[in-house]
């Protein structure tokens, strides 16, 4: 089955993502491809759950990440739910396999590594447990029906792994804003990764542009970088804060801060008729759905899905004409 | 202020759907409404926790429910999340209420428990814990910007409430086929209250309706409603065999099961530019994202809204005009 139902062990008949236990096995099916793993990066919500849990001791954080690997066959944060993505090189294509990948070719996966079966063999001897790029050893499958990205040349490739993380997010909201002929954009969080994106497609797509932002240093880094006509700083977890930042409701607002309690603020800045699209996987469901329905808020919301066809390309080729969010990647990579 | 953050006691700052405890005091603010309750109805998702939890013991169940209100201001359930509503008769209205209602009217609150601050003062004593409508009385507020719903008089308050709570599931799903020129329509838990709205919605808005249901007696009951044009049986937590059940992938499919481990089958259900719309509070933001990247779905995910502007009104209206909704609701009240 090309979506991976034959790694499943536990529970029986879900999905590799819904499983506990997913089998790692580095012997592949014929539709399957190895991957021989260099380096994970980790879900951000993930990383910092699991820095905050240990108090940022990074032989305890890299332990739990053994750890979590060993018990589910996937570096699938059970607190969080989410993973990350890997880069490796292609080391065996199934004769079955409908991906457009060879052997030698070094791809990044654009599946999350919350499905994808993993076996990790260096013990993470070369990564520190202090951020959220992970130097690793081992191999990593992927099914038929899945997606992966052959690095580009001129990108490093903490960079392009980097930008594929979030590469959904800027496709998706390139779309929304042209269905819906949005003439505002809010994205909390708009100095991150997926927000500096965000910022930059927004505006190319003709749309007014307002960030919100944790501090005066980012503030002030997102000012550098242009991207935004307005920036605001403001809690995002504060939704009186984050409403009063935003000011006038906008058309569309993003929502790419990656800690729980951002749902009712952002509905809080969208106007009626509006659109909110959650791309933190700390989102929570019901906090979503029950806040718009307790503020009266008549506001379409869009669970942030991470595929969009020609997501990663598009999400590249904005890094390579918009030298700001470049720029911004790039001091992230090296501050990390 | 309107959106009731006086009544927020922690934690400080937040919305009070976000609240750990609210202020229940019955005293109102001059923007506030004092409702006398008569009656609950739990969220479904909610009452089958605490169900199962105290394995149907309802004395338990009873005293869980009471420790909740009383702990924490309001009927929130902290495993699930979610709510339910209640009616009851207006009994104070603040001078600067903007809410149409008057004292005396008998009506339901359409925003979710989780936001109302609310007081029980019968330690439930006519309820005995075995349904999801429970007799209650107390008081209960509502905040300026809220929603609540005088009851019609040709429907037992029991059926209006029973309509009222899943009331934005039929008014969004006519928007979205609508927008979207949907052809074909899926509903999962087609047969219960959410799910035969959504159905004769989508009947109506001129799409091909097929309905997912649990066993042999929700088959024969909707068979006999006649409200879905295919009708198949199939755990909705089982991905394969949900997609198997709807065959040929629709344009819109709606989740109306509340349990866990809905999202992927509804995502395999879908076809590619589709749209997917949650209604269960059981629904997992981070199972949806990452399904339907880990799938390479290029779907359309709506986290569904409990507001749509004259939702009450359109769900009521539904209700009246077909005869087999209205049946299914009262065969259903009746066997609680």
């Amino acid at each position: 089955m090309s979506i991976g139902l034959r790694r499943v062990i536990e529970p029986a008949g879900v999905l590799p993502q819904a499983a506990w236990r997913l089998d790692a096995d580095p012997e592949i099916a014929p539709d399957e491809v190895r991957i021989r793993v260099q380096r994970l990066n980790l879900d951000a919500a993930s990383y910092r759950q699991l820095a905050e849990k240990h108090a940022g001791d990074g032989d305890a954080i890299r332990a739990e990440v053994l750890e979590i690997v060993e018990t589910r066959g996937k570096m699938h944060n059970p607190v969080t739910g989410s993973g990350g993505m890997l880069i490796g090189v292609v080391d065996e294509v199934g004769p079955e396999s409908p991906l457009a990948v060879k052997p030698g070719d070094r791809v990044a996966t654009l599946v999350s590594l919350t499905l994808t079966p993993l076996r990790i063999t260096d013990g993470l001897k070369s990564w520190d447990g202090l951020s959220e790029q992970v130097p690793a050893e081992g191999t990593a499958i992927l099914f038929g029906r899945s997606v992966a990205g052959v690095l580009p040349d001129d990108l490093a490739p903490e960079l392009a792994l980097a930008v594929y993380d979030v590469c959904g997010a800027p496709a998706l909201t390139d779309r929304v804003i042209r269905e819906r002929k949005a003439a505002t954009v809010a994205v909390l969080g708009g100095a991150g990764k997926s927000g500096s994106l965000t910022l930059a497609v927004a505006r190319r797509a003709g749309a007014r542009t307002k960030a919100v932002v944790r501090d005066e240093a980012e503030r002030d880094a997102l000012h550098a970088a242009g991207l935004a006509d307005e920036i605001a700083i403001a809690d995002a977890r504060d939704p009186v804060a984050v409403s009063e930042a935003v000011g006038e409701p906008v058309d569309v607002t993003v929502v790419c801060v990656d800690v729980p309690g951002c749902e009712h603020g952002a509905i809080l800045a969208t106007a009626p008729g509006g659109t909110v699209i959650f791309f933190s996987m700390a989102t929570s469901f019901p906090a979503a759905a029950l806040g718009a329905e307790g503020l009266a808020a008549d506001v379409t919301m869009l669970v942030g899905n991470g595929y969009v066809p020609g997501h990663a390309d598009f999400a590249v080729d904005l890094l390579r004409r918009v030298p700001a969010v470049r720029a911004l990647f790039e001091a992230r990579i090296a501050a990390d």
